[in-house]
């Protein structure tokens, strides 16, 4: 699937209704900017993703641009950022940094995002709202690396 | 109504349970620990509320070592620590501190509790998920003055 095919939500309402209707698999919300270099790496890989995350993860684009209020709330200042919900619950996710809200930048492979998105789908189904990341924390990339600039 | 007659939840599946059944009214969670002063002054005036804020609100109070999970979920690390819902939404509070996700302390009254559900109430029903506190900040208690010892 090309990243351009992944869905984009476009308004408040649209994440608003997705938050409320995803019901039993995990919702992965992309916050960022389409033509940003870390966001289009990012979204081969969720769109990489797709097929085999179907059974237990929604993926969709968000430009936050569009949806300020989002951005304001989940404090967002540095793209792209990911966040992660289950049943309409925000799941935190600690992934050995002091933010367990999001996750920031790119995952380095399908396999790692697989692997976050079994965890999190494993955890929520056991009632859990915040979960371990079983990525290594070293490979996770550094703040500074990521574009801000909006 | 006594302070001691405001519903205690007692345990996760309580907490889940209130967030996911609180429909159209503010949900009002006091996180902290019965015994504190701070505690023992906030809900004295949550009790008072109570009757005003019927068609408005709902609130309970959380004993944090009870819900270790929600503790650590919320980042709650001063006692006590309120935190507001609408329709299983957190709804954050810019209290004009750096902490949008909960009210540290006790309210200085009856009113002011109030004027932050109003505020809140309204928000939420027209769609928002952070709303501006009422409140003047000046007049929030300094972190230093509330008990963590926990």
């Amino acid at each position: 699937m090309a990243s351009y095919l992944l869905p984009h939500l476009q308004s408040k309402q649209d994440v608003d209704n997705v938050i409320r209707h995803t019901e039993e698999l995990v919702l992965v919300l992309r916050f960022g900017k389409d033509e940003d270099p870390v966001c289009l790496q990012l979204d081969h890989i969720l769109a990489k993703s797709v097929d085999d995350l179907g059974k237990m993860a929604k993926i969709y684009t968000v430009d936050v641009d569009k949806v300020p209020v989002y951005t304001r709330y989940f404090d967002i200042t540095l793209l792209p950022a990911t966040i992660f919900f289950f049943n309409a619950q925000h799941i935190k996710v600690d992934w050995g940094t002091a933010d367990h809200t999001k996750f920031i930048g790119t995952f380095q492979s399908k396999q790692d995002l697989i692997d976050v998105v079994e965890v999190i789908f494993r955890g929520a189904m056991k009632g859990k709202v915040m979960v371990r990341s079983p990525l290594d924390p070293t490979t996770l990339q550094k703040y500074d690396l990521v574009y801000k600039d909006f």
